[in-house]
C-alpha cells in the first residue's frame, strides 16, 4: 500500500487533504517537529480512524508509536500526492468580480495553481490586465491552451455562455475544468469537471433555515 | 408524501435543485408551459429516475402523462421548498476581493439572499461601503446580528481569523454559516456550517491531473 503504490483515495479524502496541509503548515511555522493522527483529528474535529487512514494513503513512512509523524515529511508527502509540487498552469475565462477574486487569491498559488491568462468574452471593454494577468479575447482560447499546453480552464462566465467557452477549452486540449457557472457542462469522458455551484450551497443553507424557523 | 408533507431530501438532491431552477427559469422566459422530467434530465445530463424522484419530493401536483409538469408551478414549488421566497438576510465578514465578488453577484439575490452589512476585521481601512453595502467594525457583529435577527453569516476572512468571527456570529444568534475560510469551524450543534473550501476543489483537480499526466 505504501512506497509509491498509493491506495485508491476517495474524493472525500482528497477534499480533507487541504485541511491537513493547512494544519501541518501552521505546525511547521511553529517549528513543531512531530504530530500524531489523533492530534490532527482533534484540531480539525474529525474522526481519528479516518485521519489515520488518510495519512496512511499518502505517506511513505508509517507514523511512529507515541511521537507520530514528522511534520515536514508528512506535509511533503501530502503536497506531492496532490500534485501541488507540479505547478498547474491554468487560464480563466471571464474577467468579472469572481475572476478577480480568484486571480487575487494568493492561497491558490500555495496550492500549485498559476493563472497565466484571462479571457474576456466581450472584448471591447478596454482593460488589458486584471490583477497582473493579461486579458485576451476569447476567440484565442483554443489556440493559446494548445500552444502553452495548459491543462486547467476556470470558467467564471454567466451560465448562458459557459458551454461555449467550455467547448473552446476542450478544443484547446484542456484536461480539467473548474466550473463556477451554475450550469451543467457537457464534456468528453476523459475531462474532469469540478463544479463550484455557490447557488447549490445557498440551497442547502436556505432549506435549513426554512426548516429551522418553521 | 406530497401536499406539504415533503419526504426527507438528501443534500445531493438539494444541491441539484438550483440546476432545475435555472432550467425552469429559462423555459419560463421562453414561454414554454409544460416540461417533463425526462426532458429536464436530458438538458442536465442527469439520470431520469433521479429527476423524477427529486420533482416528486418538492411538487404539490403530480406530473401529467405525456405533458409533464406546469413550468411555473414546478418552479414555484421548488423555490418555496428551498425557502427562496423568504428573503434570507445575511451579514458578510471580510471586505476583500472574495467578499466583493459575493456582494456584487446579483444571482444570489435571485436565490433569496440579501446581504445587509459587511464587517471589517481591520477597521482602519477607511472605506465605508463595499458595492453599496455598509462596512462596520467587526466588534459590532454580535450586536447587529441579534438586533436585526440575522440568520446567515458569510465568512470570507483569512483562516487564522475565522474561528474568532465565527464565535461572534454564534453569540449574535446566527443559525447558518457559509464558510469560505479553508479551516474547520467549531460551532454548537444546532448551527449549520456550509463549507466552501476552494482549495479542496483544487486538490481534486490537481490530483486528477497528476494521475492523468503520469
Amino acid at each position: 500500500m505504501c512506497e509509491c503504490n498509493h491506495p485508491v483515495v476517495t474524493v472525500q479524502a482528497l477534499q480533507r487533504m487541504p485541511y491537513y496541509i493547512q494544519q501541518l503548515r501552521i505546525l511547521k511555522e511553529k517549528k513543531v517537529e512531530t504530530v500524531s493522527a489523533p492530534k490532527i483529528a482533534e484540531l480539525l474535529n474529525l474522526n481519528e480512524v479516518q485521519v489515520r487512514k488518510d495519512f496512511a494513503a499518502v505517506c511513505r513512512e508509517k507514523g511512529k508509536p507515541k511521537t507520530g509523524f514528522l511534520v515536514t515529511e508528512l506535509l511533503n508527502n501530502m503536497e506531492e500526492f496532490l500534485g501541488y509540487h507540479n505547478v498547474n498552469e491554468a487560464v480563466i475565462i471571464g474577467t468579472g468580480s469572481l475572476a478577480r477574486a480568484i486571480i487575487a487569491d494568493d492561497s491558490f498559488q500555495n496550492f500549485g495553481l498559476k493563472i497565466v491568462a484571462a479571457f474576456d468574452t466581450s472584448p471591447n471593454q478596454g482593460d488589458t490586465e486584471v490583477c497582473g494577468v493579461k486579458i485576451l479575447s476569447s476567440d484565442k482560447i483554443s489556440n493559446l491552451c494548445r500552444r502553452m499546453q495548459i491543462h486547467i480552464g476556470i470558467i467564471t462566465v454567466p451560465a448562458g455562455q459557459a458551454q461555449i467557452v467550455c467547448d473552446q477549452l476542450v478544443a484547446g486540449g484542456i484536461l480539467a475544468i473548474w466550473n463556477f457557472a451554475s450550469v451543467h457542462l457537457s464534456v468528453p469522458e476523459h475531462i474532469l469537471v469540478q463544479n463550484e455551484n455557490l447557488t447549490a450551497s445557498l440551497a442547502v443553507l436556505s432549506n435549513y433555515l426554512k426548516k429551522t424557523l418553521q
